[in-house]
């Protein structure tokens, strides 16, 4: 295996038309993904990650409108937790998304942005449009899929509709299911930016005045459940922003409400508002029993990897009680799995936050 | 005491200016509030009632805009837990309110709506307002002041402000601070208002075209966290509106979806914009100990009457932990206190629910 890391770009136009939940079929579908460390010659050695709701290809390399570092680049890389001196590893942004792969911001047949005019699509429509970048790729078998929060829905899905494509499956942070309350936030975040006039229905890319001020509140309020309330209270509590007394006005006077609007603002330039809207309810109509019958146990029938599921014991988004309803399906199902409450106060968030722990379970899971 | 309920509407204009903390002063005050039952000959029967953040002082009797019955009225009546056979009630509009009492909608001086021309007040002003009430109606010593969420905080404050006001202090799922969580969720609310054009830095009564988008999204936010995840779930879960099978499009596929959005319009017919900028601004200020030099016992150190602390289990807004840092500091007081944990599965809205043990404390500790 080399030691040289290799990082690359690539863009695949998917052959055929990808068939959809909905019954509709995409056409020219293109899946934008990126790659490290190099593949063994018998393709035993790869890994592929699922990215979460605002996240992307970018797991390692540096974000090309950002420039910051990739979001798992702590964890991903030469001597790394998933260590590309020895792991191939691929990250396609998922379909819907706004990195490169086909999505509302994309053109149609047309030449027109589809904006609205996108279908509406699933996480298992995600997962097939990957799998389609598998076959392309002449991969079998995943050595492991892994993914957090949304990323672990599509490798729950993977697991379900695509049993013989991974040998181990890791779920972080994750849930089979969205609850109400997850409904609930996401549909803030919908009517925040379907509210603001700049989104006219979608039609927004021909003059590029795009509804920031709508996602930008989409993303504090999800933004707000990726934290522990404890977690919070210890980084900003009610800490003043560069004063000394309130101000008795609607400035941001503490540290976390000028935290939550830089989210916010920062969001809107790396991020596409129709995208937010396809995304989230895709997640939103996640659930992977209701997808195989109504038990969840049926949905793992024919697993064959093993598995690894971990949650956080802060996360209040998709918190330990739903991984554990997991983790029992599969128990129901015969199916290897481990399963780990990982101690951490970062809410949600720990899963792309320093947490050895987490490392270290992934780590050995993947040996 | 009479049998005979009454209820009367009234206003007060205050004689005086009214000082504010922010070092303002406001001048020509109204207050609109509601009572129910006979005044006792010695004025020794009367309970203070402080409603929440978009309550009003139609606590038992058919809000005028809504027609709906009052908020607390399985709660306040003849006979009920808090008898008006026996007790005065008086509740308030809080000042920066819009049912009546001077807020950012009222006329100023030049006979021009305030809108963000009205000064930025704190939950110590709102009790200022309604302690010159109770000095115009010649009160002295109230038999007992109650407040939950909000008005929780109201009662804690006139408590630690105004100590020889109350004999009696219950406060309901409430707390001595707003948290970072606390402040998040509210910026969120305000940013979303101020993100509607409609909004124009509060200008928008001459027309009477208000930011109904933005402030139906601030109310939707806000009204998940009314809620606990437990009891979205139990009242919702994934159930569709309406429909046998999800629509792969952006209506209201979900129960929990149709439910917030009509909660959030709903809202828009009852409530000012900028009211609720205000008073959400006020909540956010409150830090009972900050404001008597940082030790919250400080706060209570004249306090003379009996405290009654009621949390709910499920209630993850001001969770019970908050109401024990109160009671902590009333024991360091050496006030005496009853507190107790009310097991609900409504979260924060608890204390507007049908909990019979609620009912049974409030009815117990007024005696």
């Amino acid at each position: 295996m080399a030691t040289l890391e290799t990082s690359s770009s690539s863009t695949l136009k998917l052959p055929d038309a990808l068939p959809l939940d909905s019954g509709q079929t995409l056409e020219n579908v293109e899946i934008a993904y990126e790659t490290y460390g190099e593949m063994a010659a018998d393709k035993s050695n790869i890994v592929l990650i699922f990215h979460a709701l605002t996240m992307d290809q970018y797991v390692a390399s540096p974000h090309p409108i950002t420039g910051k570092p990739g979001w798992w680049s702590e964890s991903v890389g030469p001597g790394k937790t998933i260590d590309t001196d020895r792991f191939h590893v691929i990250c396609a942004n998922v379909i819907g998304g706004c990195m490169g792969s086909t999505g509302p911001s994309s053109l149609d047949g047309e030449g027109q942005p589809y904006a609205m005019r996108f279908p509406v699509i699933t996480i298992r429509d995600m997962v097939r449009a990957q799998v389609a970048l598998l076959d392309h790729l002449g991969i079998g078998t995943l050595h492991a899929v892994i993914g957090g929060s949304m990323g672990g829905m599509l490798a729950l899905s993977l697991a379900a509709n695509y049993p013989e494509r991974a040998a181990r499956v890791i779920g972080i942070a994750t849930t089979a299911r969205h609850s109400a309350q997850n409904i609930a936030f996401h549909e803030v975040g919908r009517q925040a930016i379907m509210a603001d006039p700049n989104w006219r229905k979608g039609e927004y890319y021909a003059d590029g005045i795009s509804p920031d001020a709508g996602l930008a509140v989409a993303r504090m309020a999800a933004h707000i459940t990726y934290l522990s309330e404890a977690g919070l209270t210890e980084k900003f509590g009610r800490r003043l922003q560069d004063r000394k007394a309130i101000s008795f006005g609607f400035d941001a006077d503490f540290q976390i409400e000028s935290y939550l609007r830089h989210q916010g603002i920062s969001f809107t330039s790396r991020f596409d508002a129709n995208s937010y809207l396809y995304i989230t309810r895709a997640m939103d109509y996640f659930d992977l029993a209701e997808e195989h019958g109504g038990r969840l146990a049926d949905a793992f029938a024919g697993a064959s990897a093993r598995f690894c599921l971990i949650s956080f014991d802060t996360d209040w988004l998709y918190p330990t009680a739903e991984t554990r309803n997991v983790v029992h399906a599969l128990n129901a199902a015969a199916a290897p799995v481990s399963f780990v409450e990982l101690s951490a106060p970062y809410g949600h968030d720990s899963f792309l936050l320093d947490v050895p722990a987490l490392d270290s379970v992934i780590k050995g899971f993947l040996e």
